[in-house]
């Protein structure tokens, strides 16, 4: 006997189990519950995982994912469109919106620059960034707001290259301690940054 | 703007985060996972789970999944037709069927005597496994492999006076202490067992 009672089930755990973090005894623990589901869960559940790959489009401005062919901060009127938050992925625009303290609009790389991954800036969407800045005209600031990794940072120096005579202002996200840090426990280089990049204190 | 950049995002996310032990944000990681991979993929991944309510079938016999009317174990001439080993759910047979020491059939309840969740003995395949003793006829064995909490104690214990005179014997699972366990870490009450249920040293 094979180890899957069933080729059905077995695809639907070798299907689950290709998601990232999940191992095959979670993959069969959660193929064994939507079985156990009622059939029209089931199909709910497949045909919106199937919608990802047909109804998802990407905005034509900022390459953020949208229902359209733009999305609703690209299409948003009180958004400051002289500002472009450049970003490497969805999720990063997630956050960045949640905080609900950035009212400009968005690029999203779509990745970050990483030979070791073999992703080059080829793959990346910088031209429809430097596009995007030459087409506008007006004096627009680009905000860099990469991870602070080698990666993070090796993008946004290739960025800024790219992009230097086209934005009246580059700037990044600001670093140091985060609010309600202990110094104890800070790691020494974002502590000394912290002291160096001090800033005034606004009582 | 929506939490969600797209509909079709929100959707997949909600979908993913109705299965067991995945939160909302592990959810919305996964579904970005997906929607980076081939189009393909997803469709793959999408009709995978489909499948598994339109293509799994219930062996007729033992009530396990399978992909025909007969599941892989009950059509094996090889196996012992006489031992069914009843057991709550599919998980339990594959854990079995792994350790590779069972040769007999099986008879899957698909749950356990529960008053706490609603779950009464007519939610159960109790009756098709009495009809299966009924009608076979010869000498057979059933062993109660159910859970030795309170529930599937008291399962146990129905199915007992249920099947009893309809099985030439009626056995469980040995319990005692694991494999390789130490005296020291056991609780006490498998320990006291262990030693009430002490069998024949075989050196």
């Amino acid at each position: 006997m094979n180890e899957y009672p069933s080729k059905v089930l077995q695809d639907a755990v070798e299907s689950i189990s290709s998601l990232p973090g999940v191992g095959a005894r979670s993959a069969l623990r959660l193929a064994l519950h939507l079985l156990r589901q009622p059939t029209d869960n089931i199909h709910h559940f497949a045909s919106s995982i199937d919608a990802l790959a047909t109804d998802v489009h990407y905005c034509r401005e900022c390459n953020m994912i949208a229902d359209s062919e733009r999305c609703g901060i690209c299409s948003d009127s009180r958004r400051d469109h002289s500002v472009i938050c450049v970003v490497e992925s969805v999720r990063d625009v997630m956050s960045i919106e949640a905080t609900g303290q950035y009212k400009g609009v968005y690029h999203v790389l779509g990745g970050i620059i990483s030979p070791i991954n073999g992703v080059g800036p080829g793959d990346l969407a910088i031209d429809s960034l430097v596009g995007r800045l030459a087409e506008s005209g007006a004096p627009t600031e680009v905000i860099l707001a990469l991870s602070g990794d080698v990666e993070g940072e090796t993008t946004s120096f290739y960025l800024y290259r790219k992009i230097a005579g086209l934005a009246s202002r580059v700037s990044t996200l600001a670093r140091g301690l985060g609010f309600g840090d202990d110094l104890e426990y800070a790691d020494s280089l974002t502590l000394g940054r912290s002291i160096v990049n001090r800033q005034e204190f606004k009582p």
